[in-house]
């Protein structure tokens, strides 16, 4: 009988979002009258822009005709998208990425654990905490781990400890990390790095040989014009950085699955005895061998998104989650809560009463306000005494769910 | 300086399509008035019928409509598209295949690829020989060989030599492997296992504690009613085997992206220490940590492949491209040519006049007769002296291209 990926074991059954599926299920069943108010997943609500659904009605019909119809397309993506990112996000900011450096992929979740495959065993790998989850559970599916401790942290990962004090600030690690996850603007803390912050990252970077992975999928949130957007816009990132983005934010594509990373040509890292190689030549190995491109008729919707048309109907929507944003962070501070982000991002980040556990917190707003959030705990260790509250919802729902929570206070 | 996964460097620079388009590249350019006729990368050529186009302006209707908008769908693929699957590909079949046994994916190169995450090292691996060379590139990427000799196998791999004298059925391991890539209708020899000879390598594993990985991404090109769709129609298989479809060629999905994994609960690895692990369970893990599930609009487009309209629009198709085999293999037949596969496959695989070699047949096909076929070499040292031809393509262009080819031979 074949041997198991016996990493796979050293993961914790109890996967976040799951178990906050469970206790809400329970409680619809005991208190099936009760309307409840998912504020928990980050998952867009708003309907697709009529911009993008024109572009993806033609490219279904381009798809019917022979004369138009496409099969296979390039893994990498079609040039039409690859340059309109290279122009839109990255020219138009100052940012030295050209199409050929540019990887459209069906998800930044995909991305950002396969990313891990073109690395070797044996890198020194940092995690902020808190953190999104998937960045920790690929590391340990990849054997990058140990076993993990009591308080829920794999051995062999340096944790960054963000807290209140630095305003959830990752701090730069103590020693040389080989490897590092940024997440900005941040899930799940809402907080965006400055400028003077990602210089830093950068100056680390270069200094220790390190590379950043930066996932800005939420930078299309950012409304302080000073803050980039990019870690491209820092000079000497090309050297230092892979930069994931994706459409399920920015367009509302969590059903339509498009997404893209950055590897600059520039970028290498090294064999064991010492020879540098190009990551883009190993990404390309591995996206044109294990992966066969996006739809056709999904990567004509993306290309949408940065008509003239696209970009207002998209911006609306996103002033539109901003708007609930700022209701929801203004509602827990008259209310007496400290909180974070939703400023630059979707996610409120709220610190209990009293600092009571996440958990218990996520419990009372259940119970009394039918409202659900996400415990910060299960973010990691540093996240116990907070939960995150998502701007994804209908203005109605989101006044409503304020209301309740105010009371409930 | 991160450390690289140094397996990638054993992988061979030249793959085999990017070889072939150099040199058609090189002939267009030198001969810019050639029509080239192209018959080698497996490509589909006819639109998405009109059931498939229509559920899909559909599905982008709701995705442009706040009350029938859906965000992130289940990882593993809606129920509707699950239970279509195992209602019209299983249980119409007499396979005892559940919905929740079915994973949807992006393609079955992803998967095939993505599958040997959940097993550990240590595994024997078994691959026919010629291969779909994704199967040998992702163990060499994943570590499980060893470099590569000077004919092109790779270390530590088993290969099964298949020959002409057999009809290209690949035969059983001389000792025990844990794992076994098997390709039925193959890819690229076009030959189809028998029900008898896919209960053989069922009785093997079964008796060897092995897992078949069964790639029947063109069961749909069958045309014998005697010959099995599916390993699950063999009793016993549903301990013993994986499978592997796809909507890339059955619908003409290569560039719209849709597959399917199957995994049985009640299908089996271990630990180092014995212990036996649910391989459904660990893809589960895998398929959520490390995907996103596939567009809602694509998974629409394949429930249609169901419908009464869209069974028969999907069935003309096949047909039209089987009729195009059946031109390629009579053609060649006729010139006296060693033809294999084009019956339940579409592909047919042709033995060189004389036993030339691939390369040299392939220059003599493009030089002269400006028609593109596959080296067979470029699929193992077992498939030199072969080439394959495709059937996808128009009725005019395998008319024109057989035309040429008997004017050549």
């Amino acid at each position: 009988m074949p041997y198991v990926n016996e990493n796979y074991l050293k993961l914790k059954a109890g996967y976040l979002f799951p178990e906050i599926a469970r206790r809400v299920a329970s409680f619809c069943e005991k208190n099936p009258d009760a309307r409840v108010i998912r504020l928990g997943i980050g998952d867009v609500t708003e309907p697709l822009p009529p911009a993008i659904t024109g572009a993806m009605h033609r490219a279904v019909d381009e798809m019917g005709r022979r004369e138009t119809f496409r099969g296979y397309g390039p893994e990498q993506g079609y040039d039409f998208l690859r340059e309109a990112i290279a122009r839109h996000d990255f020219h138009s900011r100052g940012c030295d990425i050209s199409p050929g450096e540019i990887f459209v992929s069906d998800g930044s979740k995909c991305d950002t654990g396969n990313i891990l495959e073109i690395f070797g065993p044996g890198n020194r790998i940092a995690v902020t905490d808190p953190v999104y989850p998937v960045y920790v559970d690929t590391n340990v599916m990849a054997g990058n781990t140990g076993p993990a401790s009591e308080s829920g942290e794999f051995e062999g990962l340096v944790y960054l400890k963000a807290s209140a004090e630095t305003g959830f600030n990752p701090p730069l690690p103590g020693g040389r990390v080989d490897i590092v996850y940024l997440c900005s603007p941040n899930n799940p803390t809402g907080t965006a790095l400055t400028r003077r912050q990602m210089e830093e990252w950068v100056r680390y970077a270069r200094e220790n040989g390190s590379i950043l992975l930066f996932d800005a999928a939420y930078e299309a949130f950012i409304q302080d014009p000073d803050l980039p957007h990019s870690i491209y816009e820092i000079p000497g990132a090309r050297e230092v950085a892979i930069e994931f983005r994706s459409f399920s934010k920015l367009a509302g594509f969590t059903g339509v699955r498009c997404a893209f990373t950055v590897i600059p040509s520039s970028l290498e890292a090294r064999t064991r005895d010492g020879r540098a190689v190009k990551l883009h030549a190993l990404w390309t190995r591995r996206h044109t061998t294990k992966f066969n491109g996006v739809s056709y008729i999904t990567q004509r919707g993306a290309e949408a998104v940065y008509t003239p048309e696209g970009q207002r109907q998209t911006r609306e929507i996103i002033a539109f989650y901003m708007e609930n944003a700022r209701i929801i962070r203004e509602t827990l501070q008259e209310a007496g809560l400290r909180v974070f982000g939703g400023v630059n991002a979707p996610y409120v980040w709220v610190e209990t009463p009293g600092r009571i556990p996440s958990w218990e917190f996520f419990d009372t707003l259940l119970q009394q306000a039918h409202v659900v959030c996400t415990p910060g705990s299960g973010f990691g260790a540093a996240g116990e005494g907070y939960v995150r509250i998502s701007a994804f919802n209908s203005r109605e729902n989101v006044e409503e769910a304020m209301r309740r929570v105010r009371q409930v206070l």
